[in-house]
């Protein structure tokens, strides 16, 4: 018998109500034949709730103690759907993280998780028993203490039980039907992708398309786990879909796209991250060792540095430019020019007020010329490019804010993504 | 170096301000000295939303997963209590019932205590970590599910670990300042024991002084816990008072309140149950298998019977009456119509409005006439006297509900009780 994963936020989960339109989503696939395992995580309000007395407690608290409080969120959930689904006639257990169990680092408040045992849990799913697990949690065995795995773990839950599992997929029920184009507030013509590879969907995620966390999307391609976003909207007594008929998006293996299609498109989506800051150092002596003294008080103050661009240097100085999240912006421009004396570079100069645009496609590793049209296209609409960087699947251009409407319009047409 | 128990219920840990003033109670018994473990129950209010959320699912549920659900109150009191006194620079660490672990067996929402091991706590302990133990909950370590102890179940937790780590004492810190010679409310003129014996307190707490669950009692009197009642409103920053010096009930062996003072009091208290109600069945005729025809259907309409009174027979047949409890009076009488062809009675008597008084006291062993006496003081007041129960340490008479405050008042005075 095919296993399924099913997961489900908070805001799906806020009420008895919501959690019987969860069951009978979960009824409906169980009816399908699917041995089903949900993950849950907790009702909608409550881990702020939790989260907040914590913080009233103390500023500076233990997290193995954070973790104890706030991994109660799920448990309460976990047990309410399996009590909604005994009583539609479904039979099923709750299963908490140290139950099953799932085993994580002892890094408390953002654990990683090290293994799942899923035996136990098909053991009782091949019973007929829906498995509903709390989401975000774990446990450090050698401690024994409870774990979470920092916020929006759930889906990391989901994707990570469904590889323990060996399910034929993960659905990730959410508040969108899926992964668009772009976002459609920015681009209305933006349309909803069928399927988009996992190392796709990872720079989506990571650029600014917030449907999935991005340590699911890794763990999902790591594990080849299809991971299919559908809308938790959907009428829950409609007749059975996959994810071949149902409206969402369906995160699988290259193979799997190209497969379904005779030519593949070049470009999959166009990501904008609003939230970045510019910083440019000038004329630093282009010397081994200079990377380090830059980006070592960088990483010392725990700013997450992005992009990064460092041309060929001139006279044996080079310019280096990097972007950090716009609320560190002040704290990086501090590192550096304390720093200043042991980089020694001529000029330090930011720009907070700038916009990270990428376009992300598969097919660009086979099609030459992509990263040429974006440029030429946007030259065309006098947008000027501040710095560019690109990899094997995708293509960042970071320009001024003022013209990042225009520029993700610009691209999504360019690349024939309008619908 | 001394172990400690301290428990707080709901009403002590509602808020974090709260949550404060017990962790400086904490902080003055670890200033004295004592190595301390403390049970706290869930914050107020939260148990109930718990159980309601429960009860919306379905009216029928699953005990294990209420029990899945209810456990995680005291798991969240006890992680922000932990966290309290880390800041206020007490070492402390939270433990939930399956982390002790505290097994129990599997009546899912009444579960029994079956063994603590106490050797992780007290290894901590001794290492001069405060112990911030989830009351209310344990774990059937066969199955690996949650389990709870029933409403009330942290003050049996606290006596449980108390004497699974070999505590001098057990404080339970309520909203009364300990055990009275009878409710204030109805004799202002009841004054506070220093001291009870368990077998006393045990009569008090089951004849409706509503301090301390029977349960605990039971097993403080099993283990010899020394359970010390105390008012959660004292100063938590007054200097540190033992069981000898501050004010509350110490509950305790006989032998300690002997050897106390020079002659023990015959009476220590009056206690009296208003929710019961008689029953009575005439002319039943007196062979053997008659009080197992009576209640037989009372035990399988799930009613416990109180006071049972069968006097001997004359001409081969009696009368018995026995007391249930008020709420359970229609569904007896219903069950004994029903089996009136087994039983074989001539007519069927029930009163609803009527309370059991009771006289306890340890000294009663040793004095002749206390009953007599009782009897005598009821009768100069007019009081009738509808049946009567002895045990070794207890009286136990019914009379209409009308003169409660009179029989209780005289009763009290009768006993030199009146401070």
């Amino acid at each position: 018998m095919a296993r399924l994963v099913m997961k489900f936020g908070g805001t799906s989960v806020a009420t008895i109500d919501r959690i019987r339109t969860v069951a009978r989503h979960v009824k409906r696939e169980v009816a399908a034949g699917y041995e089903v395992a949900v993950v849950v995580s907790a009702m909608s309000g409550k881990t702020n709730e939790l989260v907040g007395w914590v913080r009233e407690a103390a500023t500076l608290h233990d997290a193995r103690e954070y973790d104890a409080v706030v991994a109660s969120g799920e448990q309460v959930t976990s047990g309410l759907l399996a009590i909604t689904l005994q009583n539609m006639g479904i039979s099923a257990r709750s299963w908490l993280g140290w139950q099953i169990p799932i085993a994580t680092d002892d890094a408390h408040g953002s654990a990683r998780i090290l293994s799942i045992d899923g035996t136990a849990l098909t053991d009782r799913m091949a019973q007929s028993e829906v498995a509903v697990i709390a989401g975000f949690q774990g446990i450090h065995l050698p401690s024994g203490r409870l774990t979470t795995l920092g916020r929006g773990g759930s889906d990391t839950s989901a994707v990570a039980i469904a590889a323990a599992i060996g399910a034929e997929r993960c659905d990730i029920y959410t508040d969108v039907d899926g992964v668009y184009t772009t976002d459609p507030r920015v681009v209305p013509r933006a349309r909803r992708l069928d399927k988009i590879a996992f190392e796709e969907m990872l720079e989506m995620a990571s650029l600014g398309a917030k449907v999935l966390q991005v340590r699911s999307v890794e763990l999902a391609m790591v594990h080849q786990v299809r991971t299919f976003v559908r809308s938790s909207f959907e009428d829950p007594d409609a007749p059975h879909m996959g994810a071949a008929e149902a409206a969402g998006t369906l995160i699988c293996d290259e193979e799997e796209i190209v497969a379904n299609q005779m030519e593949s498109q070049v470009v999959t989506g166009i990501a904008f991250a609003r939230d970045e800051a510019q910083v440019s150092i000038r004329r630093v002596a282009d010397k081994p060792g200079i990377a380090a003294a830059v980006f070592g008080p960088l990483a010392d103050a725990h700013i997450n540095v992005d992009m990064i661009v460092q041309n060929v240097s001139a006279d044996g100085f080079t310019d280096i430019t990097f972007t950090v999240p716009t609320a560190d912006f002040e704290r990086a421009k501090d590192a550096l020019a304390k720093a200043r004396g042991a980089i020694g570079y001529e000029t330090l100069e930011g720009e907070a007020d700038v916009v990270k645009v990428s376009v992300i496609g598969i097919g660009m590793r086979s099609h030459a010329g992509v990263a040429a049209e974006a440029f030429k296209a946007l030259a065309a609409k006098g947008i000027n490019i501040r710095a560019i960087t690109t990899s094997e699947i995708k293509i960042s251009i970071l320009i001024d804010a003022a013209y990042t409407e225009l520029a993700v319009r610009t691209l999504h047409s360019l690349y024939g993504l309008d619908s």
